[in-house]
């Protein structure tokens, strides 16, 4: 028989997590693995909130484990390292994003591309080599092989560079893979949320010009002047639209809700590109004829794979790009999901693990 | 008042045309304008049938003009080139394509890319710079600037060599474009007619291993033996769809009717290439999540430009590359279009203008 996770491995660990598919967290005893040869063991500080944890605690995808520690945007600081680790030491500050293992041996891997890898293991709810279920960082430590591990460069603000684990590499991938974050491109991004508002800085410090696509006209003034977006078209506006066809190199769709793509690809010049790195449930309808008469391109992209994402820190550090964050208190984070639900957040929730979750650990 | 098509332009013309959606062909006086000095004019000698003529003449589209007289795979001699023409001499062997003009200053002109103009002018049924409608290749001669004008190679069989205007050049440059026309690369056709024939035969001999995809196992043996696949894929068996997920680096699909792309998409490696070539008239269900997770694309082509055209027939005649075709004589075409909307020819249908029109031309 499997053994309960307060057993399974030696090393004592608290977290919260959900138990069933209502979603609610709750404080969780747990355990993990001694620090292996390669291994990278932290103390967690900060955690953002994903939607895909969300999506995750409430079994919204259909493959849920329970009980689930969620978290994959984890920073914090090294308190030991294996003895063959050569990446980071003691009292370094590191991240954990997406994923723990793969395969190393696909072409995927081989290539830097672990994030593409068949045998991806997720940061939570994924089953390691060892077959043990994984936890996230809603949870007072992290263990990783150092592959895994980011360098968060000096000087970082720790809290804001958390979700950049996920919500930075995922957008900066694409930009950089399929040529669209660069100088005298023109890009839109669509959707302004978590992922969203991290496309758009990232997007202007590769030198683009960039235009928020969003169905709310309110966000304007915050898109403008706060993000430093250069123009702003509100999606559902014909006149605007109809003005701005043709008009793109390359469009990001954040956006996850099911949701018309024709006018984005009216919207792009010939053999421009859409990139989604949202994902409907449903399937969208795609009008074949209006990729076919200008050579246009729909691609799919997700996270990125560990060499981009130390790169993509490394880039945000120089250009100061950070999450726009609401740094809350562990035990605020069932409201918090409530919240997200509503998208009443601007733009990433980041739990102060290391200040706050102490503090809910049930007294023995 | 605008002139009669017989008396709109000075030189007198013969051919076959649909004068309403029912899309009868029937014999057709009309007038083409006089050699101008960037001009080529020359006698057709034979117009490959493409699907879309069929399309076109019943106005499926939504777009027809009539009369129509269709035919956009046209080769002839020439007979006359105006005083500017350097490209061929009266006596060379010449083919026109699905356009015949564009604007030449917007973005794809000055890349040679004339086919993504928006102004760009189709061979027939199509609005002529003189505001006249355009009228294709089932006529005794034609007249186009030489920029829409391809040598053919000494030696190439001209009726063969027809459709490879069209549909050689529509599978030719997404090879090219999307990086799949290479040798270690593993690619799928979708579709074993016009289009997907010859790109069975261009895929091969740009050194691809080509695996036709198709819902007809009674297309195998052809498929293999005769145009020369290394294998074949019945999409509709789910033991073989299974054994090939994931071994694809692009599909051409060259399915115009209706079709779940999700099994192709499927058999794409991670960051393959699904090219949309044949445009079903119904939006098609796109899971976008199948997209992200191995950073798959899907875009669509739509012929090439001219620069490419000729590149294509160039390396055609190297190649030993043709169409499949049946020669039929104009008097057939009404008979010929019924058995097209049957799929009932191996792979095109050509007719011999040059030894069969003449016959048709009513007495005066």
């Amino acid at each position: 028989m499997a053994k309960s996770p307060e057993e399974e491995h030696p090393v004592k660990a608290f977290g919260w997590a959900a138990r069933d598919p209502s979603g609610h967290l709750s404080p969780f005893t747990f355990s993990r693995r001694v620090t292996g040869e390669e291994d990278v063991r932290f103390k967690v500080l900060y955690c953002g909130i994903c939607h895909s944890d969300l999506h995750s605690i409430k079994n919204e995808w259909g493959f849920s484990n329970y009980p689930m520690a969620p978290g994959h945007e984890i920073v914090g600081e090294v308190t030991e390292v294996g003895s063959k680790v050569e990446k980071v030491k003691v009292g370094d500050k590191v991240g954990v994003g997406c994923m723990v293992g793969a395969c190393h041996s696909c072409d995927s891997c081989t290539n830097d591309l672990e994030n593409y890898c068949p045998k991806l293991i997720l940061t939570y709810n994924g089953i390691y080599y060892d077959g043990t279920i994984t936890y996230g960082g809603y949870s007072d430590s992290m263990v990783a092989n150092e592959r895994y591990v980011v360098r968060i460069p000096d000087g970082m603000p720790l809290d804001s560079a958390a979700p950049l684990l996920c919500a930075g590499i995922t957008v900066y991938s694409p930009l950089k893979y399929f040529g669209l974050g660069e100088p005298g491109k023109h890009i839109g991004i669509v959707g302004l949320g978590g992922l969203g508002h991290v496309a758009v800085k990232f997007a202007k410090a590769l030198g683009s010009k960039v235009t928020v696509i969003s169905t709310s006209p309110s966000k304007k003034a915050e898109a403008l002047e706060h993000l430093g977006a250069d123009s702003f078209l509100v999606s559902p506006d014909q006149d605007e639209l109809q003005a701005a066809m043709g008009t793109f190199d390359g469009i990001i769709d954040t956006v996850s809700a099911t949701h018309p793509i024709m006018p984005l690809l009216g919207l792009l010049k010939s053999h421009g590109k859409l990139i989604m790195v949202g994902a409907p449930s449903e399937p969208l309808e795609l009008p074949v004829f209006s990729l076919i008469i200008r050579r246009k391109t729909m691609a799919g992209s997700g996270i990125g794979g560990m060499k981009e994402t130390q790169e993509m820190i490394d880039f945000a550090a120089k250009h100061n790009i950070r999450a726009d964050i609401e740094v809350i208190s562990m035990d605020y984070v069932n409201k918090a999901m409530e919240r997200l639900e509503q998208a009443d957040v601007r733009y990433r929730f980041v739990i102060d693990i290391g200040n706050t979750l102490a503090a809910t650990k049930p007294s023995s």
